[in-house]
Parts: C-alpha cells; structure tokens; sequence
C-alpha cells in the first residue's frame, strides 16, 4: 500500500465532509416575494394630520421594493427610491443616499417591472404627461408604478424641512421650493385608483430624481421636451400600518380628500 | 494495521456523504405566511355595482386563511370561514361546504389567533355588543377580526340567490331573510377602520353560523343571552385585485358609503 493509497479515504472523508458542510451552509431556496404587490407605510391621511413618526426602516422597505417614494422621519425630507437605490432630497435642495437605519412615517414601494411603455414625443407639462399616460391604462382600477425619464425645460419640486414636535398638519407645514431649469431625470411614483381616498393618493403621485443624483423632491410642476414613460401594473397593495404610539392614537375619521389634492399640486 | 483501522477511513467517508445527500436533501426553511394580514378579494365598492364574477378560488382564499366572510360567485350566498372550513350558506336556509374549485368576487380572510378576549355576561342586542367590543379595541386605526361566540335568544340572517347577467347592484338585489331562535354559534367578521371606506366595510361586518354548522348568513341583528368574543388585531391589509373583464371594466369612482350603510344592516 503507497502512501498515497492510504491516504485516499481520508481526502474522500475530507472531501465529503466539505460537501456536508457546503450544503448544510447553502441559504434556503430564497423567497421570492410577490412583484405586483404595491407595498405602502401608513396612511397619507395620517401623514396629513402630522403624524411623522417614523415607523419602518428603510431596510424593510428595502424587502418589499425597489422603486418608490415617501418621506422620513419627521417630515425631513423627500424620498424617491429607483433602481434599489434609496434617496432623501432634503430641503437644504441636497440629495443623499438614505441609510436603512433610517425611519419612514409613509412610503409606497414595489419592485419595478416594465407592463406598459410609453414615449412622450411632444413637448408636455404635466397635466399633457398624465393625460397621455391615462390613455394607456388598461384599468382605472388598478396601481401603476410609474417611472418617467426625460428631459425638462424645467422641474419644480418641493421638498420640507425637518419638523419639530408638536407637528403641525401637512398643509401647514412650510416646504422650500426649487425650480431646475434644462434638466435629464426621472419622474418616479404611482397612480392609483379613486378608491383609495384616505388610505394613498388617488391619481398621480410623482417625485422627481435628475440623472446625476444631485436635485429631487416632490413634483409640483415641469415640462418635458422629450421623454419615455415605464408602466408597472400593479394589481395587489398591502398596507403595512405603523405600531408607534402616534399612529394608535391618531383621529383618521373625516374626509381630507381636498386637503390631499392641495398638499399634492400647490 | 487492522482491518478495522483500514475501514475506518471509508466509513468517515460514507458518514460524511451520508451527511451531505441528508443536508442538500433538506427542505427549504418553510415560509411562514405573515398572519397579521388581512386577505382581501376586490373592493366592497365593486360588490356594489354588481361586479358578482368569482375571480380568486376557494383554495386560494384557503393559502391566505382560516377565518372570514365573503359571498360566491353570481351571489350565490354567504361565506363564512372558520376554523379553516369554508361554509356557503345559500339563500334556501342550507349550510354546504365550499368547494376549493369554487370563486369568489369579495372575501376577506385572515389567520385568526386570539389577542383580546371578551366576555359578555349580559343579554345585548347588536348595538351593545359592538359598543362593548368597541372598548376593547387598542387602536380604532387597526383591522381586527372578531369571533363571537354566544347562545342567542334569535339570529337574524339574510343570504342572496344566485343572480343572473346582467347582474343589479347589490342594494336592488333581493335577499331571503332567516330568523332563528334559541340557537348557539358564532358571529364571524372583522371590525375596519374607517379609512377603509370604498374598499371595505368601515366598522363591523359580521356572518354567522350556527354550532351545528345547519344555519347561517350575512347578519342583520341578533339578540344574545351570553358569550365570550375574541378579536385578533390585524396592522396589515393585503388587497387582490380581480383580473376579470368585469373588475377592469368597473366604474369605482363616487361614493357608495351610504348605499354600503344601508345594504349592511337593512
């Protein structure tokens, strides 16, 4: 018997024992989580009535979608998520990356798949934009994620500075205000259906993120010279309700719908 | 050497291998169904309008849970799920299982675990009981689903036959309306938000069905001599949007909050 004879059962045992250890290493098959489904934090009335407690952290968030918008902690800030990147447009008019420690009172995400492609030939301001996209809907009733790129004559976007207890209501809240003037970006948020009223906004609701990363907030107003629109259809919406002190005990009867539409275009 | 000592080596060998086949053969951590959630099929607006199409099976209303209320497809009666059994109570006063082949236009399930228990030791009418269910709520922002569980000095119940096309919304449709008396069982359902308005029934929305599983329907008042209730609260939401030509198709604009009101308790 060589030496190398002896020692092959043992390289055999050795060898198996790693494959042992591999397999009882190897992940489980992962999850696949469901792509349709609009995942949203909290109520937008409950962010109208100054409810900005953060409850989930963007890491969570990070589970359930990778395109998307909302706000954080304390109203400070815009949120529009793309492409798995997470980003806060302060009122500062910085854009930082969001670091998923960080909280959110209201955010809507999904992962982001492509049903429905729109170019946008003509120059547009948003009111032609959404109606050029509402024609290509093939429900109402439906959630869309809707991510625009193109580029604008100009972008108006707001963004709010950080707030501090005792919070006021959105509508009362001061924002600051930015207008960009020839710039590529992307449009990046949802329409959703008219019955969503107290729990999302129905219709569009749109932030805004330029190419380089450095301007963003919520869309108030633009026109785009040139563009080409993405539609996902979404045909399932979970809502994720925050366990915070604040949200337990917030008044969420009453109708805001007018207050919603003013925060949303003023 | 000895021919022990010789083997020993290969049986490592056959352990290890033994060992790996074992671990790549091991299942998948199983999923766990998140059981916070509230399983929702189509909106109670488009139940409203008469869009009674069955869109989601019975087995699949079965992977999202035991417990909850609904009706079937063309109206064919009342559903009540407990206990992980799918009951249809048809509007000729019978009691059948479900079929897991069968479909559903609106249902809303959860996996019941009891997190409040209540008893009522007095005889109440329907009022007292939700007013007495209501002070034991944590937060009126949540979902709960809410088992009752009582011998009633009477039950009153109503089911819907199977409608025909062009289906009549929900308030022109005629129901069959049973009284029972001395009967023991259960009142089946949940308690929503008020922000749910639209999309489900804001406040209590109850089914029963009797100990003997022999009687059963959509509950229209009820007067109990005594029970013990228990309410599972439910922070998250999950809606499931039909694909049918009926449901993408539907006008869900305006509101129907008092047609709901009245079709609830007439």
């Amino acid at each position: 018997m060589t030496s190398v004879q002896r020692a092959m059962p043992w390289l055999v045992a050795v060898a198996a024992l790693v494959l042992a250890f591999t397999a009882w290493q190897a992940p489980p098959a992962v999850f696949t989580p469901d792509r349709e489904v609009l995942f949203q934090v909290s109520t937008i009335d409950a962010l109208m009535i100054g409810d900005y407690t953060g409850s989930a952290t963007f890491a969570t968030l990070a589970e359930s979608g990778d395109f998307g918008l909302g706000t954080f902690d304390a109203l400070d800030g815009e949120m529009v998520a793309l492409n798995g990147t997470f980003w806060q447009a302060t009122a500062d008019g910085q854009v930082h990356r969001a670091d998923p420690s960080m909280t959110t009172p209201f955010a809507v995400v999904t992962w982001f798949d492509s049903d429905i492609v729109i170019p946008y030939e003509h120059s547009s301001d948003l009111d032609a934009i959404m109606a050029a996209t509402d024609t290509r809907l093939i429900s109402e009733n439906y959630f869309y994620a809707v991510a625009i790129s193109g580029t604008f004559d100009f972008v108006t976007v707001r963004s709010f500075p950080r707030q501090e207890p005792p919070y006021p209501p959105l509508a009362e809240a001061v924002a600051n205000q930015f207008t960009y003037q020839d710039v590529t970006g992307t449009l990046v948020g949802f329409r959703s259906p008219a019955y969503v009223t107290g729990i999302n906004v129905p219709g569009y609701h749109l932030h805004f993120i330029s190419d380089d990363r450095t301007q963003g907030g919520h869309l108030l107003d633009c026109r785009m010279r040139e563009g080409n629109g993405a539609l996902d259809i979404t045909p399932r919406m979970t809502l994720w309700l925050p366990e915070t002190v604040s949200f337990i005990g917030a008044d969420l009867t009453g109708d805001r719908t007018q207050d919603v539409a003013a925060v949303e275009r003023k």
